[in-house]
């Protein structure tokens, strides 16, 4: 089939210059220090202001860049709704790593380590503005784009929701798997359908399409989060280049967690863990046994297939042609069955 | 004159109830804690979620209501705007609190206080997206909304830029009175302008009339600001409600105190109280008499005036009815000829 001759990092990624030139643009160049820290937390600029190239794999406007073309838009009008999800994600990040005390991202001091929380949360705040400016103004239909901002601004709302309902999880002792799925749902999954959604809008596609595309994209957002998950304790740490004792030393509730704590045994290895100060290699290989034994690896396995198939099935329902189709599922594919 | 029959409390408070119940609309009432603690932050609700009236004068959202009048648009046209130009003033306040570590603002615990920083971050962010949602959609013209929106949010752009340079203040031992101009015309003066010249654009004025108008709402915020300084030293602590050491005792960086640097008994004086663990009332006081001496006080009022004047001047460049222009002054008075 020629349509699967591009492979999906191909799909994804032919447009990355465009893109970066267009984030640029939209943070703007001028030296106020405060659009230097922007550089920073966008991955071109090291410490010293050194050029540098941390910008992490730019899925999300590339996912709104595809939906675009999918519906026969150009990469020039849909670039502003592709840069306004790259912008959303990142100032998410630079709040998120403020609210975890996160020091460090890809082995990069994070912006707060380096400059303190104050300021971190006026660059995110800041990365927020560029985001809505980058749809407010620029070429295209007025009417598309301020839908696109709206799509986009509820994304963002449903994103803090799940923002806050994680923090709140912190001080619980017990989650349900209903209540984690519908936490991450917002917080990870809102931002990964939004740009699909938005693509499709300033391509011109009618608004259920659009609404349809966006809902896929829900569907492959909620699988890459359980195979996440999933990766965040059985991943080869050499192959997702995080540590698979991470989540279980750090008590996050992630979804084998929440599912495993439901079993006995798998609540009491979890239970060991917290009366230490530092949890021990032997404690976590507990944890990680026990969760086996519940089956919790295999429960993330299959809603990320289900997801994936629900996704699937969806696909059949947007007007595409067939090429396109595959090109959506060799993208599903692609973010799904990983492993890393 | 019949024009100023009507004094600028009255004009300003004449929607309020209005204003409030879309601001209520725009929050959404819905049970989840997020949207608890954002009425909290808005003032209706108390600790125990007992409804209560703590929010403050909302004079933003009634210049917004009050431009649109101005030029023939209804309350319905230009409530988007006023909504949204008051959540964007409390999302600044509840990120503010977090930044300076405000434990208290108007005698309620400010919201980091009460539910931790990570979760005002949320708060605030929250807000940041109801404010934007209320211009994505509603009633009027979408592409005013568009541009009332795009107004809105690089006067957004230009607060986070001088909040960020606020904080960088902290860690100089002096500041120009240039910089000092320059930080604070974004930190405050951005987000009074805007309420003016949005309510334009939201009635349908010219874009040249909505910019003049937005132009006299940044030279009378500037007088605001200056005569805010002011009573922060020569204010009377009983008609203000707020401490007259307080900008001294923390610190702080104002008009006064930035002009009266540049005088070697302010600076002596200024210095004495930097080695001390707790600064005494009679320090302070030295301060404040170097501070007349050096002529600071004058300065402020000085500024106020010539800034009061030169929105003055304005107003007869923007096509109004004289009665509206008296109203336009009585407002401009209302504000900054203040003895709180």
């Amino acid at each position: 089939m020629t349509s699967t001759a591009m492979p999906a990092p191909a799909i994804l990624g032919q447009h990355r210059a465009a893109l970066e030139a267009a984030l640029r643009s939209a943070v703007g160049d001028d030296v106020n220090p405060l659009a230097a820290a922007v550089r920073y937390a966008m991955g071109w600029e090291d410490e010293s202001g050194t050029t540098t190239d941390a910008g992490g794999k730019r899925i999300r406007p590339a996912l709104c860049l595809f939906a675009a073309g999918a519906f026969g838009g150009s990469v020039q009008e849909a670039l502003p709704g592709a840069v306004a999800v790259e912008l959303v994600h990142n100032f998410s990040l630079v709040h998120d790593e403020v609210q975890d005390r996160d020091a460090e991202r890809h082995h990069r001091p994070t912006v707060w380590a380096r400059m303190g929380e104050a300021q971190a949360i006026n660059v995110g705040d800041f990365l927020y503005t560029r985001a809505v400016r980058a749809l407010t103004v620029g070429p295209g239909d007025g009417s598309r784009r301020l839908y696109a901002l709206h799509v986009l601004n509820d994304a963002i709302s449903r994103m803090i929701q799940g923002q806050w309902q994680d923090i709140a999880f912190e001080a619980r002792t017990t989650v349900t798997v209903e209540e984690y799925l519908d936490m991450v749902t917002g917080k990870t999954g809102a931002l990964l359908a939004a740009p699909l959604e938005i693509g499709a809008i300033l391509a011109g596609a009618p608004d259920e399409a659009a609404a349809a595309v966006g809902r896929w994209g829900a569907h492959v957002g909620a699988a890459f989060q359980a195979q996440d998950d999933y990766l965040g304790i059985w991943g080869n740490p050499n192959r997702t280049g995080k540590s698979n004792t991470n989540d279980i030393v750090r008590r996050k509730k992630t979804l084998p967690i929440v599912h495993g704590s439901a079993d006995p045994d798998v609540a009491a290895a979890i239970a060991r863990t917290h009366g230490q100060p530092v949890v021990s290699e032997r404690d976590v290989e507990s944890v990680v046994a026990a969760l086996k034994h519940a089956g919790s690896d295999e429960y993330c396995r299959a809603r990320a297939r289900s997801q994936a198939a629900e996704a699937d099935t969806l696909l059949e329902e947007i007007p595409l042609t067939n090429t396109v189709r595959e090109q959506f599922r060799a993208i599903a594919a692609y973010l799904v069955d990983r492993e890393s």
